[in-house]
């Protein structure tokens, strides 16, 4: 886009509609003739490409490559795929002491939570620890963000575990273990897919608002789960809507719970939220919160350990942590984890990309959503085959990782090496740590998710939002993650779809004093002038709205006849379409206007239409509709077609 | 919408922001002090009751009731929901003539084309006279459009043939009979729900771009399966692609083409085509065309009766015409019925509103949407509990019910009596009808539903347009009507979605000479201001495109900026966004505006909005991002901001 545009351009583009501009006040008419513009005449080919490169590379992603030589464009293309050969190079040791540091700190974040999200998904604790290993290390290769800290989390364990449990009943069988790496391993493909095929703009069909409820509701199901191990029950139901889990708490109390149980669970909750707090109140304390976890497992494992609480009814991890046989992507069911691989790489998409455009801004560094998906996808296509269930970035590590000072993905690196070393001489140790800790470990953590303010904001903002919000919500808390990710998207389609079906039309007026015409509902002092009805279409129009347009229209002049009927105002002779923000029109927009343009006739109306932009333009040509409507009665704004059809002036 | 707001509404409209407005050239500032409004405030309850309105109101169905007694408020109801009460009173025998004469034409018309389309359907011919006959006599009492020609038509008989041969296979089995019935009942029932719960505008997402695809893909595909009874072959494919139909066709070019019949069916085929020429050259000669069918099948039995050609192997009617055991819905094959009844009563629906809406247009009478499909959907329930199938409004016979001067709806009642007639006097001698020729009518007829020009105009108008008529086009001739269906449907929500993803931003520039701002694309000789950066987003801002906004804002600006290095222009301080066009904003929206705000900031750019329009004011309020941006920095108009923050003049 450039003024610089060849003379013969322009030439064409002054088109062959003539519109005397008048700008000042009182209807005054300027001898500066302007016409309304027709755009540079495109090839269907430039056409084609222009609209494709809006929709699948609207971030231009290959400027860099152009005008370089083969060997330059390897190059280039290697950091492209790889960040981390771009930014390596400027790496020093004070990067890495801040990276050192923030990658110790969300370990220990990380470590205890693994074990814990594993459980979410009927995993053993250490495909939790893998994942937090395998994963981070591929993405710190072929990441972009710097803040995002990768591995296991708790929303998209849960999906998992619940959609996995579906489909095979028993935790505890080899089949189990094969349909979660192949569903990880779809999961990737997903992912990889829509970045290499630039469809990324199709996550954001998830509205900010069913996220904030689908999280809220999984936060609160998850920690309600956690009940069964908080409490000590050992009939626990394996639903996770809020009915049945609220029923088998109940129907436990008197014979099922377990009292050292509670007293452990409960107080290291209570220890938890007590640093959580502390860590919101000073920021600098944050590495409070963020070793706390660690904490509770260390003292509990040690006293659990030294006591043998287990002897007592207090469950522990026990038999999980040890080697299996390895195992990996399989070819059965192959179609429920396709399936089950969609839906979780999609939600771990949305929530990664979230993540990383968040901290991308606060930073103020420009994170490329397609090519952070091909690098979570190829994290996880790794990972299936390596014994890891789905990763991606967390909400609570990536705000620690944040705040304890990284630079750079090393601090995932730090982390992932820290992990490994856990799991090479420290895991045996963990059998003793009690299931109750890990329960009080996974409530303090979920209920970061929910998101009191947001959710005031959405009702003060936007009542539809708050809508999904509640749908989502409730649709995850009394059925199950699956359908209130269902109700979440369903409610964002209706709400495009009632966007694209009912547009906003408004009747402009004239602001005293000056050319300018605005809606007479925002601006009541705007008055209207007479023997004219101004109305503004706010919206392209397409076949989902094009009827609904012309109807709507031809009601405001109903109403206004029907209004001016016995009062001394003059009759309506011209109907003035406003078309600022029609910005694009289809055939079938062509045919409504020309049905508006009839219905208008025989009821001795003018249509007049006012400032259509580029694309209107060379389509009401196209069709010849500029000859039915006249080209002396398409203006460039409203206030020129007042000042040349509008009788005398509707000064206030 | 009245301008007569008390003076309190008008304070508080008048917000607390304040904007000095300028209208003349040169940035002269005037006096006159205008204030972006906020729009009177709204109880949550109005703002839903707007919206539901909106919807699914959106045409005021009450209005007439409003302020009557119960009495006469049951009159209007009964009239409301039978039209003909409403104008059967101004009723007089001259309107009367006119209806008798069409009433006949569109029979003569209907009974060959009944008793052929009921053989599309796998029907036996007295179905298709039933359903001409019982549904426009319900039709006549409901329906409030004046020219349509009611009975079964030929696309949605193939799709109904199509998709109840796929469940079973036995056409001549009662069960087949039994699931067509069933599926015109729930077709009824969809038609019903739809206008009942004021869903009408759902079936305005089948785009016109699409129908015709649709259309002439189905055309193509009659026109072909009819080869069979043209050539008198034996063995036919069941499949309705035309690779599968062009290979039946040909390899039975040695032996199973039957001369007699081809004889038969091509020279009547040829005078149809030649009486469809005249009729469409002639407008007064319309009849001609509208008699020839039946014409032909009278001319055509009769030769048959005399010459006993069925004895030489041309295939005849035969056993087709008979009483049957009256047969109605059933429940067995609900599910099955319940899916092809909701497909055939959109499609069905589809082409009624389409020439109801037409024909309404071309004699300027309203058509209320909603209230015609509870009138189809009532017949087609009523239909289907006496024998018929699926019918809706015909294209051809409609347009000769208009040519031939029909005044309201008795015509259609004309006709279901002559086809009474027919059915009790003259259908045994049916018997002897060459399928030849009820092949040359079909072919004949469905020719005209393929329309070329309109592919033109498409292909002229709007390129994506065009691709989804061809895909629906090439869908249903390659595969099956339904496929076709779906690839229609399909693309345009693809359109939709992509419409609501990337929508369109333009930097606009200042028109010489006078204060108004323009797409410099489209006026070449706009003018940017120095110093400043206008960019106009076109569409609502919400979660599906707020990201996509922000980032395409800051990518001009990186651009402008570029464009800049090197050369005399000064930096870019002010990057004004021109939100006329912006009717609505969401939370996602609102997050995206206030990012683009922080990001801004980093660069030393300050953000600036003009025009606002009320709802966006609103939640720019009520978010309390009036705060953040500074509430002087949003103005009344692109000229405002110039005229404050714009360094000296831009002008060429």
């Amino acid at each position: 886009m450039s003024q610089r545009v060849s003379d013969e351009v322009v030439a064409m583009a002054m088109g062959e509609l003539r519109s005397v501009h008048s700008s000042g006040r009182h209807g005054e008419t300027l001898p500066y003739v302007h016409k309304v513009g027709s755009p540079p005449k495109q090839s269907l080919f430039q056409e084609i490409k222009h609209s494709v490169n809006e929709t699948f590379f609207s971030d231009n992603p290959l400027k860099e490559f152009k005008d370089q030589t083969i060997q330059r464009k390897f190059v280039l293309g290697l950091r492209a795929v790889f960040p981390i050969f771009d930014w390596a190079r400027g790496y020093n040791l004070k990067a890495f002491r801040s990276d050192f540091i923030s990658g110790l700190t969300i370990a220990s974040l990380c470590i205890p939570q693994d074990i814990a999200y594993a459980k979410l998904a009927n995993l053993d604790p250490q495909y939790g620890l893998y994942t937090s290993f395998v994963a981070p290390l591929v993405y710190a290769f072929m990441g972009s963000s710097r803040d995002i800290a990768i591995g296991p989390v708790a929303v998209v364990s849960l999906l998992l575990g619940t959609m996995l449990s579906d489909e095979i009943k028993d935790y505890h069988s080899h089949e189990y273990l094969r349909l979660a790496f192949t569903a990880t391993f779809f999961a990737g493909i997903t992912q990889m897919a829509l970045g290499v095929l630039r469809l990324g703009f199709l996550i954001d069909f998830l509205s900010h608002a069913a996220i904030v409820g689908f999280m809220a509701g999984a936060a609160i199901t998850i920690a309600l789960q956690q009940l069964k191990g908080l409490l000590g029950i050992k009939n626990f139901t394996k639903k996770t809507d809020i009915v049945s889990v609220m029923d088998s708490v109940w129907s436990s109390v008197h014979h099922g719970w377990n009292w050292q149980t509670i007293v452990i669970g409960v107080s290291f909750l209570a220890f938890l939220l007590i640093t959580k707090y502390i860590a919101k109140r000073k920021k600098k304390l944050f590495w409070v919160a963020a070793i706390a976890p660690m904490t509770c497992v260390i003292l509990s494992t040690l006293f659990v350990y030294i006591t043998r609480a287990d002897k007592k009814g207090v469950s522990i991890v026990s038999g999980g942590i040890t080697s299996t046989v390895p195992l990996s992507v399989s070819t059965s069911y192959a179609n429920q984890s396709a399936r089950i691989g969609v839906v979780a790489g999609m939600v771990a998409l949305t929530e990664a990309v979230a993540i990383g455009r968040t901290f991308a801004a606060m930073k103020d560094y420009s994170l490329d959503g397609n090519k952070e998906m091909v690098a979570l996808g190829t994290m996880n296509i790794i990972g299936s085959l390596t014994s890891c269930y789905v990763a991606t970035g967390s909400f609570s590590r990536s705000a620690v990782n944040y705040m304890a000072g990284c630079k750079t993905a090393v601090s995932n690196i730090v982390m992932a090496l820290v992990v490994l070393l856990t799991l090479l001489v420290i895991t045996p140790l963990f059998k003793y740590t009690p299931n109750a800790v890990l329960a009080s470990i996974i409530i303090a953590a979920v209920l970061g998710l929910i998101d009191i303010q947001a959710v005031i904001l959405l009702w003060k903002i936007d009542k539809f939002d708050f809508l999904a919000c509640m749908g989502a919500f409730f649709g995850v808390i009394f059925k199950s993650v699956e359908i209130g990710l269902l109700i979440a998207v369903a409610i964002s389609f209706a709400k495009i779809l009632l966007q694209v079906t009912r547009p906003r039309t408004a009747v402009l007026g004239k602001l005293p004093g000056t050319s300018v015409y605005r809606n007479i509902q925002q601006y009541p002092n705007a008055t209207q002038v007479p023997g004219m009805l101004i109305i503004r279409v706010d919206s392209a129009i397409y076949f989902s709205n094009s009827n609904y347009i012309k109807e709507r229209i031809l009601r405001w002049l109903t109403d206004e006849d029907t209004r001016r009927t016995g009062s001394e105002l003059p009759e309506i002779h011209y109907l003035v379409v406003e078309m600022s923000p029609v910005t694009d029109i289809d055939t079938s927009g062509i045919h409504s206007l020309e049905e508006l343009y009839k219905s208008l006739h025989k009821r001795d109306v003018m249509l007049v239409l006012a400032n259509p932009g580029p694309i209107v333009m060379e389509k009401l040509h196209a069709s010849n509709l500029t000859d039915l409507v006249g080209e002396h009665k398409i203006f460039l704004s409203v206030a020129d077609a007042v000042a040349t059809f509008g009788t005398k002036g509707a000064e206030s």
